[in-house]
């Protein structure tokens, strides 16, 4: 196997490792993931989170899982439970199913599926990061000139193999002059704008500040921020999409200000099989999330992981086979087969 | 000096108390207050809260630091720095210069002013009891059959010396059978809302979810809340409001969702030296809030206490005066001189 080698992902040929999410930005711990099963459960307790990345991964521990001599059985079971780990991203889906594919392909000899796996999980991974810039080529016309622009939750080289989706398409902007700041939404419960966005833009030495995702309003009214950039985690046929909790009523925001409104996704987020926001199934975590160490211990609390934003409160949603307005969304854009085959 | 007793605020006649609410709701510490210097830091570290209750809180002190043997210069700048301690609550104001009238009023003898800022502090405790109630009258009207309502941030009894603005109306509205289920907001960055509201309403036994600020829209959207009340830190003249940090953003949800959205707030709260929202002083406090333990120590934050929501996306504001819609605001009813003697 290939040496594959990404912010949060890393493979030696012989042995995947991951970045720990949850210890970020205080401390940079990889942690090796023996099989699959570990894998979900990194995945679970977002260890390994970001849509695209989770495919991934997944892809990745499943080829490991076939290198170290697991049988066409285990791994079948294993791509079940993988596929499983979450429910809202449909990229984990999709990576599964291409996996599954050549499992399923009826070859008889274990080797050379084994081969097909690992090449099928480097292709996925190489693919992911070629998406990345692609939607930031797409995207980069969307800038005037010096904008400060607003990001939800983390959609950057901590949610992909590559530079990311929204994030990967601000920092190239901040690269061209078009990007002057970055805004970014805490984004409670897990607060991956605070632990891990702000974290990649210090990196990346791109001016930021850090917001409570009640103070969004504030600055749209204020006219403050000029662009509103963030990822998705599935998007319908029609154009509607899921993403973290907190991007519907930002959208809104949005619509209320006058501000431009962006998802950035690429085209394995996209899931033609639903057909509206409503079929998008909705993770509900655990109420300990909202709660915290601060709320009582019984109180009931309300804790979606994600929300869904109709498709009408979109400026345009980029992609990387092109960027698409919602009355192109509305038309049934992202359905017509001339989008289907891979650019 | 009489004995008064409430939620957050205690006074056995000689010696002030104030219920820690930073404690809260894990710890229930009551905490003598030696002085007015002692209680400015009380007010500026949030241990007392909530726009009537500082005001309350604020005579109180005055009064006890009269009966503890202050001459009248010191009593001059104890008002003066009590005034400062949080520069939006136009509560603190209002009550210090009614303190401040009685100590420039010239009465000769020490003991006739120190009987007279006892009483006035009195008054001041009392009134806001009654205040309480006659905003809940006057509101309680607004409420259909078995509502589902969402507050922000707390306006119950840890913020005023009775049963508090808006959460007081929803308390009287859930035990006539109006309001069933109340969705709180935690409130980010000091979550009073996860931490003083639902401690209240597992208190009072009002059945109630937590939630983040970022989760309310999706309530709003699924018709799950029928009307929004929080309390209001100041009114201008014009019907604009302060109100904590998020409840600008709730405001236009609340619009774009067709949900009424009401203010709650006592004619203590109204300022008619402030002509409109872009004439309050919004307090700015540090970062580290915003920041909490998880982001990184040297991330840039912004960290507005309060935002200003316009008159025109109120529904209608409730005070102890009289219910008045956004039309009414418009119209300037605030500044007519029926509505300014007490009732």
């Amino acid at each position: 196997m290939k040496t594959a080698d990404s912010l949060a992902l890393r493979h030696d040929g012989r042995r995947l490792r991951i970045l720990d999410q949850t210890l970020l930005p205080h401390r940079e711990e990889w942690l090796e993931v023996p099989d699959p099963d570990a894998m979900v459960l990194h995945i679970r307790r977002l260890a390994v989170r970001g849509a695209p990345l989770i495919g991934v991964a997944a892809a990745l521990s499943l080829a490991t899982f076939a290198q170290d001599g697991a049988g066409p059985a285990e791994l079948r079971l294993a791509a079940a439970h993988l596929r499983r780990a979450r429910p809202t991203a449909v990229n984990l889906m999709w990576a599964m199913d291409r996996m599954g594919a050549i499992l399923d392909g009826g070859r008889c000899k274990d080797d050379v599926v084994m081969a097909e796996l690992i090449a099928e999980a480097e292709a996925i991974f190489v693919e992911d990061v070629a998406l990345c810039e692609a939607m930031a080529r797409q995207g980069l016309g969307l800038f005037g000139e010096g904008e400060a622009v607003l990001t939800h939750c983390n959609s950057g080289g901590l949610a992909t193999a590559g530079i990311g989706t929204a994030l990967g398409l601000i920092r190239r902007g901040f690269e061209a002059g078009r990007v002057t700041h970055v805004f970014v939404d805490e984004t409670r419960p897990l607060l991956q704008g605070a632990r891990l966005t702000a974290w990649e833009l210090a990196r990346l030495g791109i001016p930021h500040t850090l917001l409570t995702d009640s103070m969004a309003a504030i600055l749209l009214r204020e006219g403050r921020v000029q662009r509103v950039l963030l990822g998705a985690d599935r998007v319908a046929a029609n154009g509607d999409f899921a993403n973290k909790v907190g991007t519907y009523g930002l959208a809104v925001q949005c619509r209320h200000h006058g501000v431009p409104f962006h998802p950035v996704a690429p085209w394995s987020t996209v899931d033609l099989a639903c057909p509206g926001g409503d079929a998008i199934p909705i993770e509900q975590r655990d109420p300990a999330e909202v709660r915290g160490t601060w709320a009582a211990a019984g109180t009931p609390a309300f804790n979606p992981s994600f929300d869904v934003t109709p498709a009408h409160l979109v400026t345009s949603l980029v992609t990387d086979r092109g960027v698409f307005t919602a009355a192109e969304l509305a038309s049934g854009i992202l359905s017509r087969p001339r989008l289907r085959p891979t650019p």
